[in-house]
C-alpha cells in the first residue's frame, strides 16, 4: 500500500504542509498522490501526458528542477513515478464508475507552495504541532496542501461509496501561483470530454461552514519578466560612454503606470522585483523587473499587455539598451454556469456542517483554473469554482497562514455529493 | 541718390530701428543698404547669389514672407532690389580699392530683429524720441540695427578715404537669431578668397569705450522644432482610444534633460515653446515644442543632438504617436586668430574714443557667424569676432533694450582702421 | 412686448444660435428670456438672486465680462435686466398656476455656448440659412440654444394652456460647459421647495423621435487650472540659475497619468491646455495646464482630485517652483428617481412624434445639472434628466454641429405633459 | 618581535592581500601594522584617538563589525591592539628623529579592501602563487595592500637609516572606498602641526617606473543611501490602498539625472544599488537605492547634493511615502603645492628605478585623502598626492587586478627621500 493511502485527510494535509514544493517542483506531491490513486486502480497520466511541456510558463532553471527531483527522491517519492514525470510535475487520474455512459466529471486541485519562509513562532500551530515546513523558503501559505488532500479525499469517498454513474477525472495541477500551470494543463486532450467541471479554493476570507457556489470573474492576468541590458561605464570619468539600463527601467516604470485607463472595464498594472545592482559609481549595466497587468476581460488584459510591451520596447530604445522579456504567467477570466452553481448550493444547503451558502461571489484576484474552465465551457461543458470557507486568523501568503482542517471534510463532501447530484 | 545715402550713421540706425524685420523678412533693410552701396559702385550679390536658398533654416511660411515683401515695398524698398532678392534676404557687396593684388577682407554684420514687442514707456528713449518700432511684435532688441549701420559706415569710411590696397567684401547677413542664416550664407563662394575676416557685436555687457579683440568660444548649438501627432478621443468616454501626444511630450522632456553629461566638456539642453492645445476633456492630439542643445565643441553638440533625436523618436513610439522634427537653427564654435586679435587691439588702443581694450573674452552663448569664421579659417584665412562696448541699461532681448549710439562711430573706426593696418 | 415673445420656437433657437455667448457671458441670452417671461408675469430672480456669485467657477477676467455686457447691450439686451444681473448671468423664473398648494416643479436648461468657431461651409445649414454665429470663436455646438428655447417654450405652453396645479420654477443656468455654473446655482434657496425636477439634453447620439426617461450616472468631474511659476535664466550661460517650470509640468504630467487605479470603480485623468511659452534658449519661467479628473462616484472623484493635488504640489517642490491652482469646474453624479422616469416614459410613449422610448441610459460624460439634481434629492424631491433625441450628422462640439429643430417641440411636449401628469 | 616585523615588503603585501578587510573592518590590518611600529618605538594612536567615531560614514552594522573583530582575532590580531581600537579601525603612528625642532611630515596610506570576490583563475598570479583572498567577497582590487606595505616600508627605511630632522606621522586610513574614512580621520588633531604631507597611489594606468609628482583635482563627491518606505497592498484588489515606494524611486531616478547642468564646471549624477523586492502582485512597500553626485569643486558638489535631496524629498511626497537618507561617503577636491611637487619630481628623477616623471596629472575620479590634504593646506602646510606607477594588465576593481610588486620599493624610496629632501 502506498504511503499516502494510510493517511487520514488531516494527516495527509500535514504531511504535504511539512514538505512544500513551489511551482514546477511538485515531484514528491505528485508522486505521493499518484501512488495512492494507483492503489485504487485509477488510470494515471503523468509528465507530458498531463501537461504540455513546452507551454509551461515561469519554469525554474534545470539545476533547480534537478535539485527538486533529488529532494523528492530523498523524501520518499517512488522512482517509478519520478521516471514517468520526466521532469514535468502534474497528474491527471481517471476512473469510471457504474454506468460508463454517464457523464465525465472533472475536478481540479492545485498542489504548489509559495516561495517564502514559514513562521517558527510557537503560537503558529504548524510549528507548535510539528508539521511546519521542513524546506527553507518554501511554505504552503495559500492552502493548496488542503486542496491536494481534498482531491485525494474525493477520489476515496467516491471509490469507497460505489461512485456514481460516469467517469471521474482528477486534475492535480502544478504551478498555480503566478498563473503558470493552468494553461499548459488545459492544452492536453483530457478536458475534451468533460461535461461537468469543478475547481475549489479554501479560505479566501470566508470562515469554516460557509460555502460559495461560485467564485467567479477573476481578473485576467499576465506577467512579464523583463531584463534591460546596457553598457557600464564609470559615472565620474565617462558618463557618456555608458548605456544606462536603470534609466530605461525608470522611464518604463513611470510610463507603465500611466497606461491609459480603458472605457470597457477595470485594468491593472504593477511592477515588482526590481533590481539594478551596479555600484553607484558605475552606469547601470543591467536592470531587471517583473511587470504584471490585469483586465476584467481577456481583451482588456491583452490591451494592457500590448501597451506594456510598447512601453518596454521604447524605454529600452530611448536609452539605447537591449531588453528581453519572457512571459512568466498568464490567466484568463470566467463566469460559472447556473446548473453547477445551483447544484453546489443545493448540496451545500443540505449539509449539517455548512451554516451559510452564498451562490456567487467575485473572486477579486486572478486564478489560473480560468484556462481549464474556459476550455470546458468552450467544449459545451458546465463549470464552477467552488469556495470552501476555512477560518484562519492570518491572511493568505503570510508567514502565519494556516487553515482550519475541519474545512477539509466539508470540501470533500460538497464536491462528492455535487458529483452524485448532477 | 538712394534714401539711405542721405542719412547719418545715427539716423540710419534709427530708421532701421523703427522698421525692424525679423529673420528671413529683412527685405526693406537689405534693399536700403543695397541701394546705398549701389550709389558707391559696389558690386551687389542678392538673392540666390548671397545665400544658398535651400540651406536656409527656420524660414517662415510663404504667406509670412510674402507679407514681409509687401510691407517692405510699402515702406519704400525699391522694386529693383526686391526683384533681385526673389524672396531671399541677405546681401554680399564688394569693391576693390588701390592695388587690386592686395588682400580680400570680409566684414560680416547681421540685420535681423527679434520677434518681440518694444516698450512704449516714455522713459524708453526710442519711444520718447519717436523712433520706436512701428512693426507690432518685431523689435531690434539685440543691436543688429547698429550692426547694419556700422556695416554701411565702414563702406563709406573706406570709400571716402581712398580705401586700402585690396578688396572689401561686406556680408549683410539675415536671420542670425536662432542661428539660421550663417550656415546658408557660408555656403556661397564669396568666402573662398577671404584672407582676413571680421564680425562684430555691440554691447554684450561691456560699456561704451571698451573694445574686445575677440569674442570667442561660443557653444555649438542646434535647435529642433518638434511636433508630436496622436489621435484625439474623449478622456471620459474613451481614454483608451486616444494616442496621447502630450504624454509623449512629457516623457520626452523628462528624458531630454536627463541625457548623460559628457566627460569631454560642457553640454546643454533646454526645451521651450511647448504647446498642447487640446481641451482638458480630450486626449491630446498634438503637442509641439522646440528643443535646443549645445556643446563646447561641435562634437559635443552632435552628441547631444543625436541623443535628443533618440529620446524624441522613442517618446513618440512609446505613446504610439508620430512625430516630425525640423532643424530650426544650428551654429558651431571658433577661436580667433592671433594676428587679427593683435591688430584689432593695437588699433583700438590708439583710438581716443577707446578707454579699455580686452584682447579675448569668451562670448558665452552661441553665435552663427561661427560658420563663416570656420569657413574662412578652413580656407587658410584669419578671423576674429570684435566686441564694441555699448552702454545700455537694460539687457539684450528685453523690451527696454537700447544702445548708446556713440558706439557706432567706434565700431566703424575700429574695423576700418584694422583693415588698413592689416 | 419683448422681442423674444414675438418669435417662434424655431426662430428663437436661431436667434440664440446666431448670438452665442460662452460661460458667464450669457448676458444677451439671459435678458432675452427674462424679458419674455416678464411679459407673462413670471417672478424673475437675476444676478445674485439666481447664482451665488462667489461660488462661481472658471469665471473669465473682468475685462472679458465687461466686453460681453457691452456686446449684449449693442445686440439689444434691455438695460433694466442687465442692471439687475450686475455682472452675473443666469435666471430663475417662477409662476404659480391653479391650486397653489400643488407641487413645485423645477425645470433646468442651460444657455452657454462653446469657445470655438462655427463652420462657414455652405453645406452647414446655419451658414446656408443665415443664422450662423456672428461672434468669432463662440458657437452653440452642443445644443444649448435649443435647450434655452425649449425652456421658454415650456413656460409658454403651460401658461397658454392654463398650467397645472402648482408652481413652475424655470432655471436658466449659465456656464454648463466645464461644470462651472451648476454648483453656484444650486447654492441659492430656489431648490429648497422643489418636489419634482427635470433637466434635459438634446441629441447625444439619439435621433429625433427617441426619448430617454433618464440619462444618468455621469462621471463626477473636477477641473484644475494650474500655473507653475519658476525663474528664467539663460539655458546656455546659466542653466543652474533657473527654476524650471516646464520640468515641473512634465514631471506632473507623467505622474498624474500614473495615479493608481481604484478598486471601487472607474476613474479618469487627463491634461490639456498645456503651454510653456519660453523661447528654447531660456529656462522656462512659466508653465500652465488644465487637469481634469473623474470618478464613477463623488468619492472616486475626490480620490483622484486629492492625488492630483499631491502630484502637482510635489512636482512644483521638486523643481523649486511655486504653483497656483484654481478649481475651474466641478460636477457630481446622480441616478434618476423611478417615479420621474416612469412618468416621462409614459408621457413620451403617448406622443405621436415619439417613436422610441428608452427608460434609462448612462450618459457617459459629466454633467453639472448633477449638483441641482443631488440637491433636490437630498431635500426629498424626485428628479430626472430627460433625453430628447435630435438627429444631427456631425458630433457635439464640432464646427458642423447642428440639431434637427423638430426636436424642439418634442422637448416642450414631453416636459410640459410630464409636469401635468405628475 | 611582531609578526609583520619579520616580513619583507613583498611578503607583507601578500599577507595583507590574502586577508583583505573592507571599509571599517580593517582590524587585522590595523593591528598588524600597529604591532610592527610598536616594535620600533613609534607612538600609536588607535580607536577614538585616530578617527572621530561619530563622523564615520557608511559604517556596517554592529553584527558585521563584531564578526570582523572575531575574524581578525582568529587570524592572529593581538588582543591588546583590538582592545585599544574599541571597534574603530585606523591608526596614527608618530616618531621624532634627529633635531626635534625640524618639520612634522605626514604620510597617509589607505588599508581597506573592496567588497568583491577575487578571481581563482590559475592565470591570476595571487591564485597561482597562493596568496589570493581567503575572505569570500572581499578582495584587495585597488592596491591598498601595497599602500599599507609601503607605509610600513617608509617607517622602516627612515628608522633604519637614522631618519631625518623632524617628526614622522603615518596615517593608516580606513574606509577609503566610498569616501568614508578621510573626513573622520581629518577631524582629529593629528594634522594640526603637519608642515608637509603626502598621500600616494599605485597604478591608475601608469606603468612601473613612472612617478607622478601630483595626482590632483579629483571630483568632489557625495553618496546618499536612500530608502523609500510606502505601504503594500494587493495590486489587483486594492491598487488604491498602497503607497508605492517604487513609483517614488522611479520618479526620483528620472528627475535626478535631469538636475540642471551648472555653468561653473563639471557635475555628475548616478544611481546604483536599486532594489524593490515586492512580488509583482503587491504594490511596492520599499525601494532602496544609492545616489552619487560629484562636482569639479566642493561648491558644485554641494549644488548637486542639495538638488538631489530636493528631488528625493518630493519624489517621496508625491507618492505619499516616507524616506530616509544617510550620507554613505563624501570627498572634496584639492590641488597640490608646487614645493612638494617639485621636490617629489626631483627625487624621482634621481632614482635609477624611475624612467619617467610627470609633474602633475588630473586624477579623474574622486579621492578621500582630499579632506586630509585640504586640512593640511588650510593650516598652512604643503601637500601632494604622489602617483607610483605599477604595471597591471587588468583594471582596478576587477577580479583579475594585481600590481607589479617592484613598484613597492619605488614607493618607499620616492617618499622617504622626498622627506629627507624637504
Amino acid at each position: 500500500m502506498a504511503y499516502a493511502s494510510s493517511l487520514s485527510l488531516r494527516e495527509l494535509r500535514r504531511d504535504i504542509h511539512a514538505h512544500p514544493e513551489s511551482g514546477w517542483k511538485e515531484f514528491r506531491t505528485t508522486a505521493l498522490i499518484a501512488a495512492a490513486l494507483d492503489d485504487r486502480g485509477f488510470t494515471l497520466h503523468l509528465g507530458d501526458d498531463a501537461v504540455v511541456r513546452e507551454e509551461r510558463l515561469g519554469v525554474p532553471s534545470d539545476d533547480v528542477v534537478e535539485a527538486a527531483i533529488d529532494r523528492a527522491r530523498e523524501e520518499g517519492a517512488p522512482e517509478a513515478y519520478l521516471d514517468q514525470m520526466d521532469g514535468v510535475t502534474g497528474l491527471v487520474a481517471e476512473k469510471t464508475f457504474g454506468d460508463e455512459s454517464g457523464p465525465t466529471v472533472g475536478v481540479r486541485v492545485d498542489m504548489d507552495a509559495l516561495e517564502r519562509s514559514e513562521s517558527t513562532d510557537e503560537a503558529h500551530r504548524p510549528a507548535e504541532m510539528g508539521f511546519g515546513s521542513t524546506h527553507p523558503s518554501e511554505m504552503h501559505a495559500c492552502g493548496h496542501d488542503g486542496h491536494t488532500a481534498i482531491g485525494l479525499g474525493i477520489a476515496r469517498e467516491l471509490d469507497d461509496s460505489g461512485g456514481f454513474d460516469g467517469t471521474l477525472k482528477l486534475f492535480f495541477q502544478p504551478a498555480e501561483e503566478g498563473g503558470r500551470g493552468g494553461k499548459p494543463m488545459s492544452g492536453t486532450t483530457h478536458l475534451d470530454d468533460i461535461e461537468y467541471f469543478m475547481a475549489l479554493h479554501l479560505g479566501l476570507g470566508n470562515p469554516t461552514g460557509t460555502v460559495i457556489g461560485a467564485y467567479e470573474n477573476p481578473l485576467s492576468n499576465a506577467k512579464l519578466d523583463v531584463t534591460f541590458e546596457g553598457e557600464p561605464s564609470h559615472a565620474g570619468n565617462a558618463p557618456n560612454e555608458g548605456r544606462n539600463a536603470l534609466q530605461a527601467a525608470a522611464t518604463a516604470i513611470q510610463n507603465l503606470y500611466a497606461i491609459p485607463r480603458h472605457a470597457d472595464g477595470a485594468t491593472r498594472i504593477n511592477v515588482g522585483k526590481v533590481e539594478s545592482a551596479n555600484p553607484q559609481n558605475i552606469v547601470a549595466e543591467e536592470a531587471r523587473m517583473r511587470v504584471e497587468v490585469r483586465g476584467s476581460s481577456a481583451e482588456l488584459n491583452e490591451y494592457m499587455l500590448e501597451k506594456a510591451r510598447r512601453v518596454l520596447t521604447h524605454a529600452a530604445g530611448m536609452h539605447d539598451v537591449s531588453f528581453e522579456t519572457s512571459l512568466y504567467g498568464k490567466t484568463t477570466t470566467f463566469s460559472a454556469d447556473d446548473e453547477m452553481v445551483d447544484t453546489v448550493a443545493d448540496v451545500a444547503t443540505s449539509l449539517d456542517t455548512v451554516s451559510e451558502v452564498v451562490p456567487r461571489m467575485d473572486i477579486g484576484g486572478s486564478e489560473d483554473a480560468s484556462y481549464l474552465i474556459q476550455q470546458v465551457q468552450e467544449n459545451g461543458g458546465n463549470a464552477t469554482y467552488v469556495g470552501i470557507g476555512a477560518s484562519n486568523e492570518f491572511g493568505h501568503h503570510t508567514a502565519r497562514f494556516d487553515i482550519d482542517e475541519d474545512a477539509l471534510a466539508i470540501g470533500v463532501d460538497v464536491v462528492s455529493q455535487t458529483i452524485r447530484a448532477l
